[in-house]
């Protein structure tokens, strides 16, 4: 089976000049990352989170670009058939395939461009980055009321808690809030659905249901096509910048690493001496059964951040209409907060995020291993190392290349001061205990090793 | 609790003279109807289908109109807090109401005036009168591709049923087609939720979810705010015309006596001579165990209209892809016959509807007793009576005055030809046994009872 | 030649039975206005005010309506060239041609059917009927803020006079203003155009031209193109109602008799007691050049209604922004006061408006000669009275039936209070030196003989 | 007086980077052109042509940017009048303003950043460029339908020109043609005048004015705000390249040294072997009175250029609405022959400019002394010379540094084969005498001299 495809939104107008930079693409790295974002795309629907079965089950699919004067066009060969209708692909669908070729190859090759005169070292020039993607994805809307709620949580958690994320969606959408999650199923799903059903009721036909994912972390976790604007940012760090400054008031329902990770990343930030001003509503949140859950995570975060980092957030239990209603409050000081600084409403510039949260870190063993924790060190560079942490088990647990580097070379090793280690293995066997660090259907073998 | 609501749609401009009727009815019968139709409305997400019993819940509940010089406002006291959030009216609920007013008082009062030169005996004045209602709410839009379909079905159906209407809307959704139904719940309620999936998938954001209700029915089958355009005809047989005339294609699921009645009412009418000529799709479909159910209906009515009867539907079982894509052609196809006669596309006038059809049946216990039951009469004209004595059924079952009746006289006796009553009291018990009749949750006791 | 057209705006969607009702009006005297008014509409561009005269020049146009299924259409035989271009009609014209069909054939249409409950004897009841042909028009938009200024004036008009009317329609639609007047040329047509490069330069695309006119007057003043919104209400009478109800701010401009008529309609009626409250902006303008002119109508004025009646209004000589900029301001002050008395900002509803006023005077020998012309009587009798004098002369000058009842029975005969006749005859005298009453290109020959 | 102005288009959305670059820009060249830009789009309407003397006369004038974390502001210091009312400025000037500070500031910083890999020696890389400016400015619109005319002609023209030109644009806006110019007055404001007239009887509210300029000729042509997108390239080359480009039709009305440049740059371009198969309709068009100049024009084309050339155009007197029917057949042609050869509708990739009409041409005297200027050669070559030598002439007439060269150095001295010489001089003279060179009002000086 064989299709072409239009170009649509930025991609629809591009120069000769650039369509043939793109067309140069072809035979390299960055080519197969596409292609492989594609499928991920085209597989929306699929029951598995292992990037790497999902490109074993695909491997005669292929992607090719076509240069026309008047533009460029995918071309796919044996796409996965769910993503089709009547032959037709669905109009969602298409739109997150040429998401994936602005994001993966056209932003490439300006990154490629700029490279005389941008510097990814330096943190302005990250940031710039960073908004630079989201504009030329026009997620960035100048004329938007504050209200982007920005979900974190796991890909893999129960019914009660899908029901519940659900819910809250719902009471948010009721209440005309818009939802930015991590685009994949579970957690990352379930707002974006109840929303669709609120807003529905409330006749806002514009909602919004921005999907913000990485090359990575792509094909555990595809986007739904209920997710109307899809970025895909070069790596997590700059996933994260781009979660905390569009993020009007964040939301952490029940999650596994992952949603440590986006949690510490978070809490590191907002630690800073700079950003106490700041004003920007954090709230975790599930059923009644996950009451422990949170217990546990506040009490991990109080003895490794200390009792003022628990003030940067609340934790409420099985409530979606008081979760909404504090959102919905909360980005209204947002709004004032922000209009009194005279910062953007749509992006969050005065946030300072410090370079141990803005570099790349790569998950690799020797990386893993030499990570600093120990618990008598500044509070946001111990959060900025436990993230790394968490990061790596991600990387090991669902993305390519992550598991490719667990076969090869057995668990990551994670050492450090004994006491914390501790407290890294009980949350960690939690988490596996609870189902959260894999879907369902397949025995979870850790990808880490702690060291005591 | 007390709020004023401002007016919405084409109850917005109003001229100090509408105002001032509108007022004056304050007193009368048909202000009764409208209070009633409001609580109907703002009781959504209730779990009872009994009006009376709602009625009696919300004995403090009342409605007032208020003239203003710049137009009308209605008032509510002790409204049910369901339809509201944070104190504001879901939106949705808002529109439904103003839809009641302009529906219930407004075109009652507009009826009155046209009393002159109006004769409802006629059939041009009734067919005439059915259009000025949906154009009088904004529901006809000659520009609109022709799209609408019809889905039909009991408001008490099994989750496997109801999880399959949610599928069929969500196929229809995503091949772009829009869904009218009786707007209650069940198979009214499943296949707009599945739409509004499709259709965000698909990008259409002006998604129609049209419920074509009446004042007998609205209570318990109150529109679900996800309908956003709300009709109320004055009865049964001009919602009926209404279905027939606006709908592109009709898809019946599982129901009970109200789906018998609809279909009875298409088929007697699709029977007609005039009408051979008409390209109008119908498809009978439910999940594998509904199979049954629909050759036990199919047999009922060879049976009773003859073969010539089972051509005018095709029942396809648990393929809502294949149902949605037949549909969708039969659409084009409907687009090019009326191109072809040159009717609009928007309401078809060439359907020839025969008095016995549109004229409106009180269904008490006198006229369900003089119902004229025996097989060897035109096959249409048996089509209409069936289709009065399940109508009477219907209102026993579920409408305020029914249950009354039922309740100070005793079951509706139907009585008529032998083998015939064998029939409808095998169908009807079916329906029963079923748990069709009535939401679960209380054991149903018949409203009737055959003579035979 | 030959043409078919397809409906546009409310007449869209009619049905059977009022396309019926409309075909079976081809015989009466309502079809014989409708063909002069299309033909009026459709001669837009002609160099004469003579509506005989038009009706002469096209014997053999002539115009037929097709029922379909579909709807209504309009076909012309003959029409004038000029209202097409490479054989497609401009757009703007096939508006107002339905806007003709809507307004003279099916709104008379409703006005029968309504006959058994409305008299239009009665105040509301006229006033309810103005308003209503407004909103079948579509002309009454409730979320538009308010910013209507009606322009009155002259047909006939010197260039310096109608430069400056197109400067002051340029400031107000700089200033965001929209234009209403009587749809034909000079004054009434400088405003528009000026006002529509004054929206481009401000980016407003959705500026609003309204044209009121009525069946007798628009072959001699045909609207322009540029007029979006083309109203034709049914008699002098109502026309001036909606004008004033309509009206946020006034502008008259140097005319003749018609605009004399306008200026004692609308100061008879703010000079009632109940009108004291009102806020409605008035202001004369013109060049340099008309100031004489401008003092000739205020000493009128102030001779026959008193000291009092100049205080309704404002004279501005030459000065086109300070116009502008007042009735901004006005409109403003006029939105203040609705909002604190509750009423409507589209359509004043609490004006108070007298029978004399609102009953339609017909302008012949008879009526002519029997108006009640003496000092010493109320005010608003008295500017009724004046108006109707006018009213005729007009009629005389250039409606149809006027100028066949002058042809036939020589000059009306206007006799009064001595000092009275002598006023009129003063005025009116300096309106035919001026060349007010007619185009240029004929001698103007007077259709009135005040008899002193 | 100090006004502040908030960003408007693609100027919205900066990141601190960008708006940091652009502050760094205030003490440089590019600055002080940014200035004077502004100074040219705040001073319309006014009376002269000269650069020079309307910067002498806003010697206070100044600008400045303002940062903010929410973006840009542009800071005006004693601004014209003219462009404000009642103290809010026009909004079409605010957006001019804009597109100035986009054209000149930003992309001149974002060529600096692209310089890496950028070789503006390289026709692809010009032609890149300036599709990426008109990109960025959101003047191209892929979904559009091919229908932009591009209308070129004098600045000073007589008052029947001017009419004609105004006819002619009100005849192609019926036609629902879009219009384009070099934006400043003359024949360039009169097409878009007529337009929005023919736009608006046709309820064309979407109706284009693009205007296309560059940093020297803005101040001598100021853009009317009548132009709803205006563009300003760095040079007149990358103008021209522009027009021919967005063109699916070209006009050229009578002018003087410039029109002779641009038609003379279009032919050379036409004439190329490769740009054969072209579809491009040009029409050279003028009242009555201007075929004596038209044929003087064609003469001077086929004793310079050939036969041949005579057959790229065609010529049409007196007959506004031919020109518009042969140009919207015209247009159809063109759509037809993009679609069949892959092409966009929107700009034409396929035609081939050489490098002699894409590298800059510097007017100064050393210059236009060397141009090769004799009739043996390659005919594009002749025709890429004396355009040269054209916009030398407009450069001396009323750029501000050619004005400045001429007071210093006297006129450019322009020599060659003296056949040639006599051809040019004859023409050249003929401007002089019809007053095309400068606006009326000063005797006109030549800038130079026919050395023969």
């Amino acid at each position: 089976m064989h299709v072409q495809l239009n170009p649509l939104g930025s991609m629809d107008l591009l120069s000769q000049l650039e369509v043939d930079h793109l067309k140069q693409n072809t035979e390299q790295e960055a080519f197969r990352l596409f292609r492989n974002c594609c499928l991920a795309v085209l597989n929306v629907g699929s029951h598995t989170d292992s990037s790497a079965e999902i490109y074993d089950q695909y491997k005669d699919f292929s992607v090719n670009l076509i240069s026309r004067e008047r533009g460029i066009k995918i071309e796919l060969f044996n796409p996965p058939q769910s993503a089709f209708v009547d032959g037709q692909i669905i109009k969602g669908i298409h739109e997150h395939l040429f998401a994936v070729l602005r994001d993966i190859l056209f932003y490439h090759s300006r990154l490629q461009s700029n490279k005389s005169w941008l510097d990814l070292n330096l943190g302005p020039h990250i940031t710039h980055t960073v908004f630079d993607i989201l504009r030329n994805a026009r997620v960035i809307d100048a004329s938007n009321e504050p209200n982007m709620i920005v979900c974190w949580g796991g890909h893999s958690i129960n019914e009660t808690e899908y029901k519940y994320t659900k819910e809250v969606g719902y009471e948010l959408g009721l209440r005309g809030m818009d939802i930015c999650t991590g685009c994949g199923p579970g957690a990352m799903k379930g707002p974006m659905k109840g929303a669709t059903i609120g807003h529905n009721k409330q006749r806002r036909s514009s909602g919004r249901y921005l999907g913000l994912t990485e090359p990575g972390i792509i094909a555990a976790e595809p986007p739904n096509p209920i997710v109307n604007e899809l970025v895909i940012l070069p790596d997590i760090e700059k996933r994260l910048e781009a979660f905390v400054r569009v993020a009007h008031g964040i939301i952490v329902f029940p999650g596994g690493a992952g949603t440590a990770e986006e949690l510490l990343y978070l809490l590191g930030i907002m630690l800073h001496q700079d950003n106490r001003q700041q004003t920007l509503p954090v709230i975790l949140t599930g059923p009644k059964q996950s009451e422990a859950y949170f217990r546990e995570i506040a009490s991990f975060i109080e003895n490794t951040l200390g009792k003022e980092a628990l003030d940067l957030f609340e934790i409420i239990i099985d409530d979606a209409p008081a979760v909404a209603r504090k959102l919905k409050l909360g980005a209204a000081e947002v709004r004032h907060y922000r209009k009194s600084v005279g910062d953007a409403y749509h992006f969050n510039w005065t946030l300072q995020i410090e370079p141990g949260f803005q570099q790349p870190f790569v998950p690799n063993h020797q990386n893993m291993a030499a990570l600093d924790l120990h618990l008598e060190q500044d509070k946001a560079t111990l959060a900025a190392n436990l993230r790394r942490a968490f990061s790596g088990i991600v990387a090991g647990n669902v993305k390519d290349e992550g598991i490719k580097a667990i076969r090869q070379h057995g668990p990551f090793q994670i050492s450090g001061e004994p006491k914390l280690m501790q407290m890294m293995d009980t949350l960690l066997q939690a988490f596996v205990d609870q189902g959260r660090m894999k879907l369902p259907g397949s025995k979870y073998i850790p990808c880490y090793r702690v060291v005591r």
